[in-house]
């Protein structure tokens, strides 16, 4: 029994070994003052190393830390546990029909009790029976895209979701979640965002930051809102549903091209920048915060436009840049760069002459901030009209990941270096701000000024 | 007239050249309703295109809207006018001696009437003139000491500024101010932390978002913040003094390794990430946030440590990165390289192979995260353990520009690759927070949650 297998480590995994036990089998922990007994369940992903985690009869999973008083038995091999779903709670009839597409993540994972192992299970029952309530929902189906970590996702990844919603599409469904990881979920969110045009039905992007065999996760929560949304939210577009605070209580639905995520760890990590989310659920039901979207209309003609050029770079200016960077991407012939710059879109002087021959040699490079928030203005200072006095096209109030994504979606419509401009400028999924949001609410609010919740 | 000489762009600029008019000459601006007599002043920097700029009889600076019902009319060229400051204060005895280095930015320039261009002028008397309550606070010299846009800063700068300062520092003055571009401030605050050990009296870098020819300006009470703290805080220790809020009332003393510029144009761009700021300036009287803090100590000898490895470069990662940039930097021998991953600290699976050959090159490989907010943790996934079985360093909370920032500074102390690892785990400089502090409170208030203020 490797830590591979079971997910222990540590103190965990001595006592484990100490008594002989096995993932399945039945174990006694006793504690100074306290006794547990049950199945020794393995884990799918976890920080610490103290903890076993036992499936107690009732049906709980609890963890218990192994301290020096601790010690464990094992009670017998007992019958291997089986995943056994309960019956599927019988549905309604007529409810909107959702389709879960599972890309992987720690939403989408299940710990398999007879392998010890993290497998993507993300079957009708399986749901059903983690989350009773989708069930009094939407009539669900499921689908395994991809089984990925979200940092292993790649373009034509991108390009593969938005061809399985369209098909979902053209079979009818009321609406599309996608389980993803959240590490580059942002990423995804913007990208089906111009893949995905004039969409009929809400395309809510889902995923956890703790997984389900945590007591604090997140999983239940946000997969029953983004099913919510996506069943019955009057939108039509590109989402990211998440919790808006850590209480259960309270899921934000985020605009795909301005969400981003800005915690590591927490469970209301994701946020819009340099605006408002479009909506929230409480209670389950939904409450629209703008009037500014597309309506669900089923008989809307969803356009697909689901590719994406890979010579585009990212590149974060920080201070003593070495400009051969800029020109390492220029000689690999790349289409497209993204700055990061400083402040409203700066970068230093010592960069302008690598910048002058990418864009001599038609290289679409657009600036963004690195502040986060707040807007590019490159006509404040002379540094910032000399940088477009080079070419260098500023970006507004875009996410910098936002325009990485765009760039490398418009490069791949368009070979004309004056049309990809244009298109770069247009305002395509809302991923430009209007002006007329007061920018103190657009900045405090997005930052999780959470006044009055 | 050019509008490079004046910050004159667009309809205001026309309006101008149609009334013959030259910065300095006495002009009458007429709207329906009202009438503006004074002199023409440049701007020294601008995002619009329609205000004209008037120094009234009474002082005042004023920006008039040329609207299609505006006319302007020049009434004499009248004398040109010079600078004068007022009188200087008279100062009293026995204030604490505060010197102020500039290094440029917009709080540092001053436009000149002369010549209409934006000079660095930083005299005692320019300042008392602007800020006339810092006679009451310190006994004040300036030095100039660059005239630099910040996003042009390079590590020998921070070696020279860190080094002015050990001059000062021991020509026993009780606190020192520097004065900088917003742009950078963030990487110059971490520079200064690591450089500056053991300080006796206060460091702090002061900005301002917006110059002080614009009504909006932070500049006179930033200033007067970063003197008053320099002069009378009880720490000694690098840190930044920038408006709190939008309001005038509270300045926000952050700690140089902990603090970030996290909006483009707003005068409360800056925040403490991950920790809470150390102190608040409030009717000019500074409270302390926290009693972990470097006491002031006019004993305590200074280590200075100015010198930093240009070789070290910051790959902050996005879905389809090519694992060849990595390759660059290996092959242009570069001793460091921090990384921006994903969520915990994440990489992609492509990227393996080129960061084992770094590796293995002897270049030191760290990790920090792009959610900006929150502890890497590469413990959690498989993905994360895989990176650090390669080599890879997790840096804890750190920011990332504050990792790059360390990491330079450690390359430049040490040639031995593991002495470089210990000391880039060790907490220089409160880079790395206290795992105490509630997550909560870290999160939310330093992104801005101003519940009661």
């Amino acid at each position: 029994m490797s830590d591979k297998e079971t997910g222990y480590r540590g103190k965990a995994l001595q006592a484990i070994k100490k008594a002989k036990a096995e993932i399945g089998d039945v174990i006694r922990v006793t504690k100074k003052d306290e006794t547990f007994e049950g199945i020794l369940i393995p884990r799918s992903e976890y920080g610490d190393e103290t903890h076993v985690v036992v499936k107690l009869k009732n049906g709980y999973n609890i963890g218990i830390s192994v301290t020096p008083d601790t010690t464990i038995e094992k009670m017998g091999e007992g019958a291997k546990p089986t995943f056994a779903p309960p019956p599927i709670p019988k549905q309604k009839p007529g409810l909107p029909r959702v389709t879960i597409l599972s890309t992987g993540g720690t939403i989408a994972s299940r710990v398999d009790y007879r392998t010890g192992s993290v497998r993507p299970a993300l079957t009708a029952s399986d749901l059903y029976s983690v989350v009773p309530e989708l069930a009094d929902v939407a009539d669900i189906e499921t689908h395994i895209l991809l089984s990925l970590f979200s940092e292993n996702i790649t373009q034509d990844n991108w390009t593969e979701i938005a061809q399985a919603v369209a098909k979902q599409i053209s079979e009818g469904v009321d609406g599309i979640v996608i389980a993803h990881g959240t590490d580059t979920m942002g990423y995804t969110a913007a990208a089906l965002s111009f893949a995905l045009q004039h969409l009929p039905v809400p395309v809510v992007i889902v995923g956890s930051q703790r997984s389900a065999d945590r007591p604090s996760s997140d999983a239940a929560t946000n997969l029953l809102g983004a099913v919510l949304a996506a069943s019955n939210g009057p939108f039509a577009e590109v989402v990211v549903a998440m919790h808006e605070t850590t209480s259960d209580n309270h899921i934000a639905i985020h605009r795909g091209t301005k969400v981003r995520k800005l915690h590591t760890s927490r469970r209301d990590a994701f946020k819009s920048v340099n605006t408002m989310p479009i909506a929230r659920i409480e209670d389950k039901s939904i409450s629209m915060l703008t009037n500014d979207y597309q309506k669900r209309d089923t008989s809307r003609e969803l356009i697909l436009k689901p590719k994406f050029e890979q010579k585009v770079a990212l590149i974060k200016f920080f201070p003593g840049m070495d400009p051969s960077v800029i020109d390492f991407y220029t000689e690999k012939n790349y289409r497209g760069i993204i700055l990061e710059g400083t402040g409203l879109g700066h970068i230093s002087k010592y960069c302008h002459q690598a910048l002058k021959k990418a864009v001599q040699q038609g290289i679409v490079v657009a600036m963004t901030s690195q502040c986060i928030w707040g807007r590019t203005n490159m006509n404040v200072y002379y540094s910032g009209r000399d940088l477009q006095a080079l070419g260098i096209i500023p970006l507004e109030d875009a996410l910098p990941e936002t325009a990485l994504v765009k760039l490398m979606w418009v490069l791949a419509q368009t070979q004309d270096s004056k049309e990809a401009k244009r298109l770069l400028l247009t305002n395509v999924a809302n991923e430009f701000s209007s002006r007329s949001i007061p920018e103190k609410m657009s900045y405090q609010r997005e930052q999780g000024d959470r006044v009055g919740i």
